[in-house]
């Protein structure tokens, strides 16, 4: 029995629709096997029908993708055009018009994605986006069927290539984070407005993304507290690595215990050197999703980049019109757990934080009442220099922010106590 | 609308069995509401009924799996009983009778998954598998959904835990094998009869699960080249760590240019320190997969163990009972491309020659002619010791099999070369 084709438009023919348009037409045969019916792509929305797109049949340009999202006749609308609108109002009436849309849109997601999941559910329509997190690397499939029957307590990822590529720069080169930034831009890898990735935006929108999933809760970019690397110093970086640590840039969603709430988070923190998220090098992306039965599962790849990404769209495609044949949808979004999102404070992590002290007696035993009268407990502590350099790197187990916080306000009414100079938070610890 | 419980039936209550019923239960509430009904838990087959089961209700349990199978009210039936008779019959039997089957067979599904995947197809019912292959890792999904809009080149991976904890002991204490073996063998990790996990049986077995998902082309346990680890010594271990290697025990399937063909081997290679699955110690199992668009993604976790394999379970009986509520199938088993599938001749990798020589002018000269006039390309030579026992050691450039073994036959006829000491496969380089 020959299937009818399933006809397919894309939004947007940059970087990653280029490939997604090219893998439509150079796997057609594998694709067709696989689905069970041949992809026919119907329609190409452009912002600049001028710019030659080789590989694209010009008849399907339109600089119009109101008229493409109008029609009745789609089967699937791919949207690599990003940004917040129109593309939400285009995606909406895509649906309500019957196709399925698959997104690589992150910032939408993150930030409105209960309005795409309820219009999707509405029309009875699937909504997928695997390429919205981690590029290449299969993650939210993972994590929203092969982990449906345990419990996620915890994400842990690299999720953000353009920061990791300097962090890991500076760790390797010992260079500044103004000089690698530089070098990053001129190569390709960060943009010239480096804001949305230096300053973790990108990567706390992942993270909102995951944390929905993971825990089944509505969390929304605004939930998730973020902190970039703009202010990681060379200092910071070699401090860690005498240390035997590597700074990254983590996205980390958490679930407390007895079901508390979830708190999420994207900062800057230390990892042991033999963590395996520490060997995640340049540009590419790690995923540690821990879970009640599964342990520790890691997922590693290319986090961005077109063909990454378009074999990612692809899959989703490819699942979407097995579903559409089928005349079925696949499993739909659920908050049900509908667990409390809470702040950083209730998180609950170690710390390094960095004393410039007098160099006096008695200054420890001072600094080490002010923890244990904050409830924190001091795991390592190492004096370095002496005279008025005198420097304590104060290493904690675990505790939460508040009572970080807590310590870091006592701390800086004692005397002895001249600046505290940082504090980086501390993951991936055996046993702590 | 409140749906009908959909009945599970579990054949088999060894370690991973328990595990299935004690998240069956304890996780109810959450399957639940993921699934949109809930599971129940109607027969629990056994080989010793006598034994206690804490947390499975009694009343459950029998020692008949064929009056279980029998049943034609069944939605799941999930089997963790191993073996192929008569765990064969019984799934066919099972889904025969209109139930969905939740496998962690390996054995079964390499030998004759064909005539499971048929009875499926036969049946309407889904047949789902992921537990078989790296315990609790997320990893036939990914294949066969995620990436299935791309081309998968290659899979290589690390999937036998015994293997892999007594590789890891000889490489970092430097121990014999027979040693860590008996250590393996009293610690659990490796059984009475080690046989299936240090000849590669169960790796071979993975291979072949996972050669057939990536190439859409039926791969059986016998299609599989397999050599295990019971010759390494530990000087090969000590020679491979001199040159920056490490020895892991590696499945590896892969797709020949121009689709010429797949082969699929299992055997010990020499891996550079610094590629990610070197890393990989002790139990835990790690998958390398590449594919034209994606580039390389790595999947890592725990491989074996009971909470981790019903984790992975129990993610399968969550689609599968979402597929039955939907009145659907999840995509089947496709070997479209039915690939030629080629012996080991036809591999292409890389080599580590071990040979004992005559310490005389002349005798590299020779040694190198061999090598020109079989085609194979040399790399590195490294030259150990002097007088009678002076060794050469020669890394080459990537050859077909079939071309190594011309090269070994023809340095056999050498009288220089006194002996060919030893031969490792070189896999994981950089750009070769």
């Amino acid at each position: 029995m020959t299937q009818r084709p399933l006809r397919v438009a894309l939004l947007g023919a940059g970087n990653v629709g280029l490939e997604v348009a090219r893998l439509l037409t150079e796997s057609a045969g594998d694709l067709r096997a696989r689905i069970g019916a041949p992809l026919e792509l119907v329609a190409v929305a452009v912002r600049d029908a001028a710019k030659p797109r080789p590989g694209i049949d010009p008849s399907l340009i339109t600089t119009d993708p109101a008229a493409v999202v109008a029609r009745t006749d789609l089967d699937i609308v791919v949207e690599v055009l990003g940004g917040i609108e129109p593309t939400r109002t285009l995606l909406l009436t895509a649906m309500a018009n019957g196709a399925s849309v698959v997104t690589a849109n992150k910032a939408l997601l993150a930030q409105d994605g209960s309005t795409l999941f309820e219009a999707a559910e509405r029309a009875g329509v699937d909504l997928y986006y695997e390429a919205s997190v981690a590029g290449a690397i299969p993650l939210l499939r993972p994590i929203r069927e092969s982990l449906a029957g345990d419990r996620i307590t915890r994400v842990l990822g690299i999720v953000n290539g353009t920061t990791n590529y300097i962090l890991t720069k500076m760790d390797e080169d010992g260079a500044e984070y103004a000089d690698v930034l530089r070098e990053a831009q001129a190569l390709g890898y960060a943009e010239a407005d480096p804001t949305a990735d230096v300053e973790g935006h990108d990567a706390a929108a992942k993270a909102a993304i995951l944390a929905s999933l993971a825990f089944h809760t509505r969390v929304t970019l605004d939930d998730v507290a973020c902190e970039g690397i703009s202010r990681v110093t060379a200092e910071d970086i070699r401090a860690a690595h005498d240390m035997g640590f590597v700074i990254k840039l983590l996205a980390i969603a958490e679930r407390l215990p007895d079901d508390e709430g979830v708190v999420v988070r994207v900062h800057p923190a230390m990892l042991p050197r033999e963590h395996p998220l520490a060997s995640v090098r340049l540009a590419f992306n790690a995923v540690f999703v821990e879970a009640e039965a599964a342990g520790q599962v890691m997922f590693y790849g290319r986090g961005a980049g077109g063909a990454p990404t378009a074999s990612s769209i692809l899959g989703d495609v490819v699942t979407v019109a097995r579903n559409r044949l089928a005349g079925h949808r696949g499993p739909g979004h659920t908050t049900y757990a509908d667990l409390p999102v809470l702040g950083i404070g209730a998180a609950h992590t170690s710390y390094s934080i960095n004393l410039r002290v007098a160099d006096e007696p008695g200054v420890l035993a001072a600094i080490a009442t002010v923890f244990a009268d904050a409830g924190v407990s001091i795991q390592v502590v190492r004096q370095d220099g002496s005279g008025d350099d005198a420097h304590l790197l104060v290493r904690t187990h675990k505790a939460t922010e508040a009572a970080l916080a807590d310590t870091l306000g006592r701390l800086r009414t004692l005397a002895a106590v001249r600046e505290v100079v940082g504090v980086m938070r501390v993951e991936g610890e055996a046993g702590n």
